[in-house]
């Protein structure tokens, strides 16, 4: 064990000198976080396909309960059931910057370097125009679910379920349960609970209060997770550990069309629509999903209906509720309905990455709304939604409740579209058996997997042999 | 599957080119043996640990459920739920050759290339003296539980239930249930059931009667096996796939200083003493395994006793049996007492390897002798065993039965004495928690693995990545 303790120390000092200017000691959450024994004990997989290029090599590194699709080198680091989705990397040859049309020169690779990563998800979709070869996260450590979504970073701490997204972060401190979508940061500090869009078009901001951060998803001292939505997540976690029991799961019951990843729990009466994909760490009970939804990692459908065409987007959660025909769920939300108090959304609606919706009695929100923020009950829908069609007829500055908005409203919805849009597109929504239309669902069903151990005792012990796995 | 197929082809057509002189075809063999899905659905693994020196590199093969351990390199290959014993490869700066005291030049390495090996156990303590630094097995199809036993060769093929024991091996055909140790072997073709042991100084012959060879061991017009040690294995196999299902086994009951690997069968009333090694593979029912005794691959301990520092060596089959302290079982040897026929075999005997016991009522054999071929009763013995110091006072020649015996009786009971010490103590049986005497049983009990699967469609499918696994 005596190598991997060293590893996280030498981890723990590089992201300590990148933020010294914030007085902020990594090493108070990461002794808190890391049980050793587990790094040993578990063990972590690469998936095979004919479709995602394949160049896998780790050095120096514990991968423990992690997953990994396409082109990855993994060097010095610690990556604790994490998700790495190589499948959205960019490939030789694609034109990345309009403006600039120059092709890749090589097959986009993921690089994590010097990297604590604890239960992160990364996405691979990135947005970094300076290094398009190389999706780098560097000297940074990320706490409980956060998501690194499409970003690039170096020298930075995420904080439990904050979420970073298309963007590129360079020394930063992003708080607990806070989103941001703002391009580049440099040397920020975050606070936690802050939802931050940002463009050169408009800025959303939102910033929630102290004690619903408290209350739904806190950190203590040493920045260990706390709170409802933790507690949810962590309820659930002994559901998932029948997955990594056995080597073959039984093929759940759903169409061709349709993806259902094996390491997804899958419980209660679920059914399953044409083109859906359930991905790597999703949990559904009791859910419906219509044709051409999709459950992303970590996220939790129980006891709901998804219509058809939606997005829930990673960390999503909707419990006792009904999403209306392509209505987005955005990044961790939390849609908390009760056996005796449904959540009914309409058709076309977005709901806002991190939203918080915890009710006592009935909801509904009509169609064609955006909503985000803490919402309990039907009066809070005053200040926590806009029709859309406001929206787009807005230019220039909105407040209500703690949400600010400013610039092109019309700007805001169409990205907002395009992204939907896009995502479906990727997830296969709309293969409908079309070649030229196929995405992950269609893509990530024949996988076979490599699942790896570390050594099993002496001074390597959870540390993993280097391994290079190419066609 | 386009690539495998191709893949097949090659072999298949490199054997033939080396073994055209005995107008040998094995595709006949190839075609009738290899299921192409199941090469395509199984998975293979790899064995990490503290003591074995780790480099693992395949490119262009299938190796659906193979183990592997230590420095191996699998090239242009099919290995199919072969073990690959890589624990006795010698290292650098060993000294294999007391006449040439010159150390290696660095570890040694088992490279496969070109070779279809099903269900055949290779074992590593090789004996070229030529090429000390590399294990060769090239260009070769071996059948149905063939042994290749610390033996090198190129251009072969061997038989069903076939051992070659510490040999070098080129351009011959070794027929089903034959055991030859005979140093080197050019351009031969030995037929079925031969054993054959031959030294400088002595050697022993035997060779089984057609019919014997037929009922328990035979093959059809196409190498495939039948008779009824086949039916027994083959009995036997669907208890082995609830092991390849979960990914870790719950613990078996044993001493500290015992392995029992977790790809063992272990059933019944089973018991394990101090210092035994439960090799993957092997099968125990109602198995007493005393003090330092071991069941290697591929071996059967049914409803008997080991009274302790037992070597049961691949292949070995003990049903209704009891047997004494130090006793040897050589290769593939099928002991079938039944329940109303024990068999008792006494203390620091020789069953040779290949031997055939198949008792209709009990059967007695004395302390101290040596027992080879087929024995069906007690009056067999009167041409099937001979007593160890009747032996070590041979010298010239012996005709019992169908086997003769000529050199130096000496000689051969003390190299046989030698090596079963030296098995023993590379097993570990004489551990007592001294380190200097630690073998398999202590340093194959902290294993991991990394359990690798091939591509799962398209022309590659069934084919593996290539690999590399480094410390």
């Amino acid at each position: 064990m005596k190598k991997l303790k060293l590893l996280n120390e030498r981890i723990v000092s590089r992201i300590n000198t990148n933020l010294k200017e914030f007085d902020f000691d990594v090493s108070r959450f990461v002794k808190n976080t890391i049980e050793y024994e587990k790094l040993a004990k578990f063990y972590c997989f690469y998936g095979i396909t004919a479709y995602h290029p394949i160049d896998f090599k780790f050095r120096n590194a514990s991968m423990a309960g992690s997953y990994f699709l396409g082109k990855c080198f993994v060097n010095q680091s610690i990556v604790y059931k994490s998700d790495i989705r190589g499948d959205e990397l960019k490939r030789k040859g694609d034109i990345m910057d309009k403006d600039h049309p120059l092709p890749l020169a090589e097959d986009e690779t993921i690089v994590i370097y010097g990297s604590l990563l604890y239960k992160t998800l990364v996405h691979s979709n990135s947005h970094n125009l300076e290094t398009p070869e190389e999706f780098t996260i560097r000297n940074t450590v990320s706490a409980h679910y956060a998501n690194i979504h499409g970003s690039t970073m170096a020298g930075c701490f995420l904080g439990p379920f904050a979420t970073v997204d298309l963007m590129n972060l360079h020394s930063c401190i992003i708080g607990e349960f806070s989103y941001i979508q703002a391009g580049e940061f440099f040397h920020k500090k975050i606070g936690p609970g802050v939802i931050h869009v940002e463009s050169d078009q408009f800025s959303f901001k939102y910033r929630y209060k102290k004690n619903v951060i408290d209350k739904y998803i806190g950190v203590n001292e040493d920045f260990q997770p706390r709170g409802l939505i933790y507690n949810f997540v962590r309820k659930k976690e002994s559901e998932y550990e029948k997955l990594f029991e056995v080597v073959d799961m039984p093929p759940v019951d759903a169409p061709e069309s349709s993806a259902v990843n094996r390491y997804a729990v899958i419980k209660g009466d679920t059914r399953i629509g044409e083109n859906v994909l359930i991905s790597q760490g999703a949990f559904l009970d009791n859910a419906h999903m219509g044709n051409g939804s999709n459950a992303q990692e970590n996220t939790y459908i129980i006891d709901s209906q998804l219509i058809g065409m939606n997005v829930t987007a990673h960390g999503g959660k909707i419990i006792h509720a009904k999403i209306g025909q392509k209505t987005f769920v955005g990044f961790n939300s939390f849609l908390y309905g009760k056996e005796d108090a449904k959540l009914t959304i309409g058709k076309n609606c977005i709901v806002m990455p991190h939203t918080i919706i915890d009710i006592k009695q009935d909801l509904s929100i009509p169609d064609y709304c955006i909503v985000w923020g803490y919402i309990s009950c039907e009066k809070d829908l005053e200040t926590h939604l806009i029709p859309i069609d406001d929206l787009m007829a807005l230019n220039g500055e909105l407040k209500t409740g703690r949400m600010v908005f400013s610039g092109n409203g019309q700007n805001f919805v169409e990205g907002f579209s395009r992204r939907i849009e896009a995502i479906l597109t990727a997830n296969g929504a709309y293969c409908d058996y079309d070649e030229d239309l196929r995405g992950h669902a269609q893509e990530g069903q024949q996988i076979s997997f490599n699942t790896l151990q570390p050594y099993p005792e002496g001074d390597d012990k959870g540390l993993y042999p280097s391994i290079r796995i190419l066609p």
